[in-house]
């Protein structure tokens, strides 16, 4: 009788449902649409990246912002989660799926995760706003100064801003703000984060550079999707870059060479100190 | 000493090396080029994905079958890999990569993997070929038939034929050889998967259809990529899926539902018999 | 030059080092024992994980609590991560790794972390005692109300109280202070967490009970593990349990049937409704 | 109609059901026992693990070998797991669960494998044996002398022989056989592994060691283990050894420094020879 229930009867929507996707034996769709007439040869993967999530198609100017962001966060070169990746096939070459998960997990609170923690910065600066004061520049500025200063009033970094390697200005955050600026897409969270940038500037009299993830949270947000899903999409980007490092070590191993030289260096330095 | 050798000197060259992305303080290049003038705004996603992988960018024709390849691998419903990032996601929603490469971590043998399981057997078939006859119809439906006929002896299933639910036609199939007919890219992989098809209905008097991820198999091995990566692209595909699903789940959770539905029905099949 | 002043010159210690584990070709070592001789036949798995992550190997007392922990915390029947596990074995059974890791990504902050956080709250109200009070029980039971309100007030809740089944009493709790009395062993963490208990239930009026994850989080504390290994334990022993699920499920598979079923309703959910 | 015969009525079981554990408000059951009141302070984490993969709880000779296999396996330096979980947490230190489960994946055919790879190889030689034949030396010698000239005619490696550091004798190989003898437990697994070793000096004129790995799967495969759980079993210990890397990593991190060190000497090797 509760099983009945459960299971969908006209009296009670069953929960377990998805529209993400949906197959029958004649036909698979996709958010609703004809997999093999309207989608494939017809919508490019980043297209249908977007679809799923959002339960919309890009336009134009969001697709090339979307691609942007994309593209920027693909790779970083033998990083972490790209190390992770390599060493993990060395381990077990036969499950590539392995190591695409092992890359992917150390996407957390230090690389990668800034793209999320700057989207949600940005968001909660905006939702603390009301709506009508959102792309209105003197508010924007007044409660980036406001959040700034409350961040480092409790001792926290302020996300977005400042790079290891890219002290002065990383390259890909003028290029973000360039192509927003071309499609006409500068939204709200890519012009509050430059008044964030400036107001840790102010506070601290030390400018730090908005970096690439950064920028890359704010476009996101921008394109309306909310803090887990650009941490989710700078995975996706970062997925395409692991595939690139298991090609090469595929055709050029440095894993085990790696192992090999940290182990033996380890070995050496555990011999016991002489007198 | 060794170290200093080791390190790259002029005479040996520094094992220690990648082309697949690099950054200095000034500049982020990634395959060798220049990530905001020559990537950013001006190269797709998927694009870029082809690049880092095979180390050259697709012509047109490519990238309209490889985003078809991508598009058609990325959801197939409440698969077990998109169960198992939505239950990950109960436990740990602060962890998407978690959530994500707990999803991927099912495309193994079963799921996904078959992709690459044809991609393999079609690549071993045309590699006992010579080289000159790898576009001789009469020479891939003999081998197609002797390859068929010898994996059937050995008891095993061939790659890349029938379908659970599909069990006419995939409808992604017909799909990809229209495609790869209409951008000119019908290579010899794809031709050889309409053989083995054939050899394997003669051999057996039961018809099974090309399924879809067969057929991804053949266009990506067509494409040039090894069969380990043709596992990889559809990892990569699936990654957009779960993140449609994830990105449902935080509107509409399924996974605690799942779980207690599962754990109650489970908790009454095991109490004791009663006379 | 800077290479070899970071291989470990006689002057700069090389940072690249471990303890945990060294191999030469005659001897291997765990936490500088020799493993053949001194560890195994000598030592259990249990005091060698301890050992592991301590530094020291434990009491015979300190053992006792210490695979009480771990056997509490080993399964709890089909939970999300055994469904997890589960599922990406269905998709994967040639990667036991795989299905292993996809277990463990779901102890999160839901299911599994309970057991750090209950460890953190208990570490910071103790850490925040003069040394010489944190076996006061008046300093202890004010430290609890204090912590208690400002948690609450600040809208969270009480690390390591309550139970979705166990509404009573979780029948782990009372094993674990039992078992702590009996070997003499009853810390300041153990006592400071009954506090607490009674500090929520005189704030709000409503008695939860000490749940197993938070009594476990407490004997970790007192044991001298960090917040972060206490979860780290949980997974060790979930481990075990997920390995349980392997065994059965290799025997008696759910999995795709689960998947079926659960695609098979979904599917029907989705159809569009009739007039 | 269908539902309810799924839910499991009088006349069909229903197939949603697990003996690994459940709980009820009252109680919690692990393959039967009750938690409290059977299994906490009385039964160590290494015999449940036993028992909940077996069914049945370990003999005190059992549990020596068991006991020995997972200390055996447990830790082996900074191998490509333990690296992979370090530059894991180094990325995301908030998430314990991604940096032991991305230490696993590489618990692949590589590393770790070869515990099941043994398992199986020995498995696959006694299966083909009469069932009272199992324990007749000469049987088993004679069955090894084939199956060692089958795998090296076939081109492949013999498992369990060998090891890369460990070229004359592995040190954990002798203490598995005395520990079998001392408890008088040397079954038809170990003695037949011994005469795989000699079957291969004879067949190739080169000697090669019973590694460490191979004895354990061995033992594992005397304790009843299907060689799938034997790698699970590899990876439980494995868990251990990267917690303690974790727990070192927290006090005296690597990771970074070591990415910071690969990524720079990348660099410089990427730089564009000069003429």
């Amino acid at each position: 009788m509760t099983e009945s229930l459960e299971s969908g009867s006209a009296q009670t929507r069953d929960w377990l449902t998805t529209s993400i996707g949906n197959s029958s034996p004649d036909s698979i769709t996709v958010r609703g649409r004809d997999l093999p007439s309207e989608v494939m040869g017809l919508m490019s993967f980043t297209d249908l990246a977007f679809l799923l999530a959002a339960g919309r198609t890009p336009s134009e100017a969001e697709a090339t912002l979307f691609n942007a962001v994309l593209v920027s966060l693909a790779d970083h070169g033998l990083t972490p989660t790209a190390l992770a990746a390599r060493l993990t096939y060395t381990g077990a070459p036969e499950s590539m799926q392995g190591a695409i998960a092992a890359g992917l997990l150390g996407g957390g609170s230090v690389f990668l995760g800034p793209v999320e923690g700057t989207a949600r910065f940005l968001h909660d600066i905006l939702a603390s706003l009301p709506s009508d004061k959102r792309s209105d520049d003197a508010a924007l500025e007044s409660a980036a100064a406001q959040a700034v200063q409350g961040t480092l009033d409790a001792g926290m970094r302020i996300p977005g801003l400042g790079h290891p390697v890219h002290r002065e200005t990383d390259p890909r955050t003028p290029r973000f703000y360039e192509l927003a600026d071309e499609v006409g897409l500068t939204g709200p969270n890519l012009r509050l984060l430059k008044y964030v940038a400036s107001a840790q500037r102010e506070a601290t009299g030390r400018a730090l550079p908005i970096n690439g993830a950064g920028a890359a949270g704010a476009v996101l947000a921008d394109l309306g999707f909310p803090p887990p899903l650009a941490r989710c999409f700078a995975l996706l980007a970062r997925t395409a870059g692991l595939i690139g490092h298991l090609a090469e070590e595929m055709d050029n191993p440095i894993g085990l060479r790696l192992y090999k030289e940290v182990d033996d260096r380890a070995s050496r330095n555990a011999e016991p100190d002489l007198p």
